[in-house]
């Protein structure tokens, strides 16, 4: 076979197509698609230019928040203190490896065993693509990036009440449902029911759109076939060779389908925030915490329990004592404005003199739930017996969830998953469990799923967020009434303070919402000071 | 908030439901749940046991199925050695990097100058989950692996003729015509147009599901708000602090989707071989080939074309010339068995002594026309601008796919991706050009997508696949018609020669059909071998 061969006529039109392609129209046009000046409310950090000589600025909280305001603010000139109830800086961004301990409140400790290399993510765990505000600090700080793999077509739904409580398939589930749902509206547009809404072309171009998109036939049939064993997978797949013919699969019935209800969370890799492609630092979430940590080091006071928070016309003084001797002896620190970052489950517990509106925000907000748990195996059966690399499965289990791990695929040796992310009523009745008893929870639970778990179990760890000493909930969980009523209370400055964190957020729960919120918070307060301290 | 209070009694019930989750019937149930028997054709490498003492076999071509066959076959005890035409081994799992050199046919050589660290794959450049066969040789070669971005929610949509010429996001194209489909199907159902198909109680949980599925509003109509801002993103999106409040986007109407075509790719990562997750081998698929070259070293003998092969009762004899001394001396190289993975379009070429049947198929098969195109740009404007980190554009232009690096993010200095993936036509018209030319026309192409191309372009290679001169194709091009009637004289054995490599599988263009076709052939070929030639 000879290479392009009477293609001049062709090639010529070609040529003459693409010659605009550089012009200054069609740059403007592609220009204009770039998406980032439209979406984002991300500018990069704010310019704090023209700080006051010698201002100085008390952050309370070494999570993200605290540390983007500390390096923002340190950068700008500001003289910058940092107290932190925890021996780390971080917070919620946070990686528990071999050698931790953790205890909490009630005093259940834990000692994490896990092999040199492995971690869990109590708290965060993946970074969405546009969450340019964390992404920028990754990027300044140095920390490494590496996909996480949100949706995985070879993980599982689960549902003990469908299918005899076998789990299905990710792929088979969704090519079914796609395909079923794409052969009854072509029968439908074949059986007029479009004809008022979609002229007969368009109605044309949806049938082949649907063909295609759906994996149907050429009668426009969802069924057993090439088409849709090239999506939902085949039940002997090609191969080489002289014995290597391919088998069809069989499709699920609609009817079970929807009775199944798996398709609840068919759409999760959709949402805005889940979407393909996803990050995560190598070596844990609390790399990023990390490296802020590097920075800031010596601006942080660690194991400093803040009691008591005073403005008054010229600065702001935090009363703290060592968390690690409550009730013990009272320091102070003081500086001419407050950045303060604790979560409001907590810092509506110390008293601190703000205004009225300002402090009902504070109590308005409720901690949502959470506990994750963290499991390490022998081995890395879900790749090995199951080709699972990376994901999530989901089940109505109370663990909710079953996160295989983004990283170290095919190593040998033992490796963590993680075995529950619950949430609500379940995160609440883990929560009312000893550490040690949610493990074996979460052990029993995936066992229903992956049989090999009993036999491959090595050990594990179990974080519930309520009575984690430094948040007492998981993030900030704002009804839209309670957002219309305290939100921009929460937010404005009172005084010499201002708060910033996820919960001072459109993005609760969210890394980038204490990101953005901090830079924010910082920008307003920087006018302010500038200023003279007018409002 | 007080975790955990008064949920005794379900508690209860939760332990007692899991308790029986351990329970052996439970296990049975999920362990069938487990896929890999069932589907994959791969069962590990065959057993080779009983290898006649000082059988001998001669493998034509070091690429995958060639290293393949060879790895095993002295694994089991057989004198192997390889005959490579390149200087390399691999073929077509190939890497170039800064400093390499590719001289295709006519003469035309390219000189790489490729950052370090910078690669381009002209060949496979992702493995799907489920190779397993391509996989296993991964692990026990210890090559690392690392996920590969194939969907890139955040990557475009292009036609030149719809939405004049302004490429549109991924995320937006599908969440739109997902939800328009939605809407469409719901309001079908509400019409009565299921009432035949569905029960009124499916029907109800058909409506249920497509409004999650479609992120319809109450109404079950797919609109401007939170639902679809959530799936296609937002005109701003939430963000921190005073002013975050998000701003609803607009979806595209569905006449004008159906019109753009840009439905056309929007499933692609729902195919079985391009699901999430995919992996690349850390540094470039020729990392493989390097793997195998090292185990392999000693047997392999490079820069050898093979100009004729006969077999007689005894064995099988190849002659070869010195590749970079056309019409040079001849030599030979000799064995009882042959596993010949030479692609037929070189084959064909080639004087054989085999039977009619296995002449005929390696006449019967084209290979498709393909050109790859790597460019390196001076930085990584698609991550800093337009937030696209790996994953895939898709355009109606000739150069089809841009493919951005799927590691590296947020390295500083240059980079490169993929700015042409060319096909039939399209790519015929770039073989017939120069390597610089099509360099140039992907550039000037992909700048209707990125307007920053021209500017930041630093050099590019081209690999123009029917112009290579060790395959003269991309891959075999089997018609269903063709299949039919050669594929099974292609594989059988023809006295001491058996033929191996994707051309030889029903999974044609991937490694794993270069890699099961090996195993199956080497399996048959040790069969005969060790009963002293029998057919």
């Amino acid at each position: 076979m000879e290479a392009g061969g009477g293609c001049g006529l062709t090639r010529r039109q070609l040529l003459r197509m693409i010659g605009a392609s550089a012009g200054a129209a069609a740059m403007y046009q592609a220009m204009s698609g770039l998406g980032l000046a439209a979406e984002s409310s991300f500018r990069g950090p704010p310019s704090l230019q023209g700080a006051p000589r010698g201002a100085s600025v008390l952050v309370l909280g070494a999570g993200l928040a605290g540390m983007v305001a500390a390096y923002e603010l340190r950068r700008a000139g500001y003289e910058v203190q940092l107290l932190e109830y925890n021996g780390r800086a971080g917070g919620r961004n946070w990686s528990l490896r071999g050698g931790d301990r953790y205890a909490e409140l009630g005093g259940a400790a834990q000692h994490c065993r896990f092999a040199a290399g492995q971690y869990f993510n109590p708290g965060p765990w993946r970074l969405p693509y546009h969450h340019h505000g964390i992404l920028h600090y990754c990027r300044v700080l140095g920390v490494r990036l590496e996909a996480f793999v949100q949706t995985n077509y070879n993980a599982y739904l689960h549902n003990t009440e469908a299918y005899g409580g076998k789990p299905q398939r990710f792929r088979a589930v969704k090519a079914d449902y796609q395909g079923h749902v794409a052969e009854l509206l072509a029968k439908a547009a074949q059986g007029g029911a479009l004809d008022g809404r979609l002229t007969r072309e368009d109605q044309e171009r949806l049938l082949e759109s649907l063909r295609r998109w759906g994996a149907l036939d050429r009668n426009y049939a969802y069924a057993a076939g090439r088409a849709s064993s090239e999506r939902r997978g085949y039940a002997r797949d090609p191969g080489g060779g002289a014995s290597a013919r391919p088998a069809f699969s069989q499709p699920l019935r609609l009817e079970d389908l929807l009775g199944s209800r798996l398709w609840e969370n068919l759409a999760e890799g959709d949402a805005y925030e889940m979407q393909t492609p996803l990050f995560q630092p190598v070596g844990g979430m609390g790399a990023i915490g990390e490296a802020f940590a590097c920075e800031l080091g010596p601006l942080i006071r660690y194991h400093a329990k803040v009691v008591e928070i005073r403005q008054d016309e010229r600065g702001v003084t935090a009363w703290y004592e060592d968390a690690r001797r409550p009730g013990g002896a009272r320091r102070s620190a003081r500086a001419d404005w407050c950045v303060c970052t604790i979560p409001l489950s907590v810092l509506g517990q110390i008293p601190m003199n703000v205004g009225a509106a300002m402090a009902e925000a504070i109590a308005a907000v409720p901690y949502a739930a959470a506990v994750k748990i963290g499991l390490q195996f022998k081995r890395r059966f879900w790749e090995q017996d199951e080709q699972i690399y990376g994901g999530i499965t989901y089940t109505d289990l109370p663990i909710g969830t079953i996160g295989y791990p983004s990283s170290g695929y095919h190593d040998g040796g033992k490796a963590v998953l993680l075995g529950a992310y619950a949430w609500g009523t379940d995160a609440m009745e883990l929560t009312a469990m000893a550490p040690e008893e949610r493990v074996r929870q979460a052990v029993a639970q995936g066992a229903r799923i992956h049989p090999q778990y009993p036999r491959e179990f090595d050990n594990g760890v179990a974080v519930a967020w309520h009575r984690a000493p430094f948040t007492l909930g998981c993030f900030a969980l704002w009804s839209e009434e309670a957002r219309a009523k305290h939100y921009d209370d929460l937010c404005a400055i009172d005084g010499r303070i201002v708060l910033a964190g996820e919960h001072a957020s459109y993005l609760p729960a969210w890394q980038e919402g204490a990101v953005t919120s901090a830079l924010d918070a910082i920008g307003r307060l920087h006018r302010r000071a500038a200023a003279g301290g007018a409002a």
